[in-house]
């Protein structure tokens, strides 16, 4: 079906636009494939900027519609079929966006508005990754031939030193077969080759067998992760994988596996063919359990959570309550607190250690980014925190097409959502709060892309999986959002102009009362976080300036 | 009883403290009768900084002592009169202040430990006024014959264009017999004669008859404060106080008076001589009810913060259930809402108010402070905020020597402790978050004032009103704190330099949502805490040589 077919009504004049901090104004709505676009038409607004509006529709999140006859009725949630054109006058649509900015658009026509809104609902929710926006997106200043992404595996291995001694990059899963939603390279053991490779592969749940995620440079000990290993019931045991798992340390030593998962939830996963590694096959390793949550508790956790913020009753009492009760914050405490358990194997105690829960793409992923910006003070500058999450999200293969489908608002049946990379990004966030100085990384680079993840006019967060995003050519046909970000032009908006850099890991933490609402990401559209928001604006300018004027 | 008489171990070597951010350091504890010193001996510390400490004993709110014995045997809480001498060996004192910092003193010598305790005990807590450390305190840059305090009466009235006109200043209290709690010169309604003054003060509990305490003069309406009035069981009238509320108002205009109090409360308290102004006798004044809670539910709410901030469990559940159950955001959320329900009677609908409660000098004052905030510009500057505390707490005889005896970790029976300045400056750190840009005040301002009006090398806060100041002649034999703080070279620590002056109103958003713990005081002495502050001095210091440059 061509997107074209999907509008109904492209134009409606007369139409009120009310949205956050700024004056409902009158104008014409437009909508094409992937945009809704308004053009204020009224003499007395505050100028262009607040006229105008150009909205991504993939930013869509919920479409809520009202329609009024003449008599005065109201009837909600009409079903865009239904013809009412005679009784019809006028109808108001609600778009709640992904980012948590909720826009009304009071359209005259009911029958207009039945169909702006069932356009809005179709496009915003297009499945095919190739009919999305990023694919058409052709900015004048910017070229398809450029560079794309951050890093390889291989540069990665060149620029570490020491790394070369004991490592190497495997070809191995160049077509993809060994591991479907791994990289063509990932880094391994230099003394294991690929067969022993493709056979601990097998023996863990999607072909996600152990890889190297950071190598710490000042003990030679690494962070390692997987998916869980499949013994399943009759504790079937893999020698490859054992192989393995022994190569990543050196004989007599210890090292940790952090199961994210519960030792039930490890345990009763035997029952369905997976598992954990036992202490017999797998003796130098000792495996400690810290349960985070994932998946559908987690998306739940964020619906809560921005229901709450959005809560209009002034009881301090209430707020609080529903605070707590989303268990948001308690989600922070415990990736920050795995996070920083396996930075202190690391670095104080100077263990390696493997990281996985089940599938190894969501909680694993979150812990491996939070453990590196704790030690490594190359992953807190702006373009090292980038690579990051280039090599731990995109190219391990995070689906983020599943994962961030819809947000928090959206009323279709939740099925793979999980707001687990957003869940990262608060952490981070928290770091940023406790250690001002440390991060170079900015809360407008958060912010940004806990937008992009979801809905983006760039390639780099589409489809699941290295291999999906080869198969759709994504690399030739869309823009990398990473090398937009690192243009000199736009990387002042996102870097802390106050950081100045340590060589030491920065321990956050995690006691409840250190942890915070990122009120500027869920409160983002209150007035109070608009001032905020302009105070910090100053401030930046003023201190960002100053070092100009330094350098 | 002379201060030398309380103590009985003077000097103790060998003594190790710990405090917040610092290493323990060893070294002598020497008494004084106001101050604890502290000088470190080892060779080996992070400079004299480190393992110096000056504490003067006020600040100090509650002790604890621990004492050993030569076989390990621990006796906890021994009165400091037991003589165990044969078979002490160590103790360790923690002394808990004020400002929430936390000190720890480790002593050889069980009876050298439990004669520091007492000492401690008996010196932080002296009751008479004149024997208080201000009345010593002898810095070599300042003379006790320099100005002392900001203003009077008789010049707000001069300054303020179209005040004069219907205001005067009255002297009829100058020997403090009409309102023992009232400064010697009040403004009044100019039409109303010092008699019908008299005689309101007798309808008025403790001689708190209506005064000016805010003039807007965009449209030249009034806030007004009392202490409730006397009609009691027998709903007594008194048409002196009719006529003085009358002249407030031109005849035909309606006014409001805000009663800090419930309905229920107010109804009650004519069973003892108080009560409300009745609708008849006052019939363009409509009375509306916002309760605020006070005295010791204030204290206890206060109390419990404390303790959930120093939890130190980790589950996130209990530190938000415990902050909600401590109901301290709650009270900031009613004072910041009736303040702001004042605030909009005087600019937006065009109408005086009265404010009051029981006594009026607590929540009244709070209520009265922050409309100012809101309303007037001049306020919000360094200046200008002394100057309201200096109007609304100390002349309008907020008990400052009862409220802030002690703070949130005395074991001592509670009495007339109540933390309502504090709750004041929390409220005034709302503002300055919610509006970063509008507040000359900045935060370390409201951390160092909250640690005055507990403990103090200055007269401001010492005593209960002006009377009794008077009586110790305060201003000839102590230094003044705001003439202090507005000394050039402290000013710039106190400033905001942000500060960009609006001659708007600044509405404050009473959304729980926009509530936060006042983390800066509370969490003050956490490591987390320490961050912040650092790369806040960073950024303030950067700001202000920016500004410095510009001007």
């Amino acid at each position: 079906m061509e997107l074209a077919e999907h509008i109904k009504t492209a134009t409606v004049e007369r139409v009120v636009l009310t949205r956050p901090f700024q004056a409902p104004a009158r104008g014409a709505l437009c909508l094409t494939g992937h945009h809704l676009l308004f053009s204020g038409r009224d003499g007395d607004g505050d100028g262009d900027r607040g006229r105008q509006l150009l909205l991504l529709l993939r930013s869509v999140d919920a479409v809520e519609k009202r329609v009024e006859n003449l008599l005065g009725h109201t009837r909600h949630g009409l079903s865009a079929g239904q013809s009412l054109r005679t009784v019809a006058s006028s109808g108001t649509i609600t778009l709640k966006c992904k980012d948590l900015c909720v826009l009304q658009l009071d359209i005259p026509g009911m029958e207009e508005c039945l169909n702006i809104a069932s356009s809005v609902e179709a496009l915003s929710a297009l499945d095919r990754v190739t009919q999305m926006y990023p694919f058409f997106y052709r900015p004048s200043n910017s070229s398809l031939d450029g560079p794309w992404g951050l890093s390889t595996p291989e540069k990665d291995l060149v620029q570490l030193a020491g790394l070369q001694d004991k490592w190497r990059v495997s070809h191995i899963n160049s077509d993809y077969s060994v591991c479907p939603t791994y990289p063509a390279a990932v880094i391994v053991p230099r003394t294991v080759d690929d067969q022993t490779l493709v056979k601990a592969a097998q023996f863990r749940q999607g072909g996600r067998f152990p890889v190297l995620c950071y190598y710490h440079q000042k003990n030679g000990t690494v962070i390692m992760r997987s998916s869980q290993p499949l013994p399943g019931a009759n504790r079937k045991r893999c020698r490859d994988d054992e192989l393995l798992l022994q190569a990543v340390i050196d004989g007599s030593e210890v090292a940790y596996i952090i199961d994210t998962r519960s030792g039930q939830q490890a345990q009763q996963a035997r029952m369905t063919g997976g598992g954990f590694e036992s202490k017999t096959f797998y003796n130098s390793w000792k495996r400690l359990h810290r349960h985070l949550e994932r998946g559908k508790v987690l998306q739940e956790s964020l619906i809560k959570l921005v229901e709450a913020c959005s809560d209009q009753s002034h009881s301090v009492d209430r707020w609080l309550s529903k605070l707590e009760n989303s268990k948001w914050l308690t989600h922070i405490h415990s990736a920050l607190s795995t996070a920083g358990l396996v930075a202190e194997c690391v670095e104080r105690d100077g263990h390696s250690v493997l990281i996985h829960g089940f599938e190894g793409t969501d909680s694993t992923l979150l812990v491996t980014t939070l453990a590196q910006l704790i030690l490594d003070p190359d992953a807190r500058t702006l373009r090292g925190f980038l690579a990051l999450l280039e090599r731990e999200w995109v190219q391990a293969g995070h689906p983020f097409q599943l994962r961030c489908a819809h947000s928090a608002y959206s009323h279709t049946r939740l099925k793979q959502e999980s707001p687990v990379f957003l869940l990262m990004l608060d952490c981070v966030w928290q770091l940023c709060r406790q250690f001002p100085l440390a991060m170079e990384v900015g809360e407008p680079l958060l912010l940004r892309l806990a937008q992009e993840a979801y809905a983006s006019n760039y390639g780099t967060f589409l489809c699941n999986s290295e291999q999906e995003r080869c198969a759709v050519d994504i690399k030739t046909r869309t823009h990398c959002l990473f090398q937009f970000l690192l243009r000199p032009d736009k990387r002042d908006e996102y870097i802390n102009p106050l950081y100045q850099p340590t060589h030491l890991a920065i321990w956050p933490s995690v006691q409840p009362q250190s942890l915070h609402l990122w009120w500027g990401f869920f409160l983002r559209w209150t007035d109070h976080a608009q001032n905020m928001a302009e105070a910090r604006e100053v401030m930046w300018r003023i201190v960002a300036e100053r070092f100009e004027d330094e350098s």
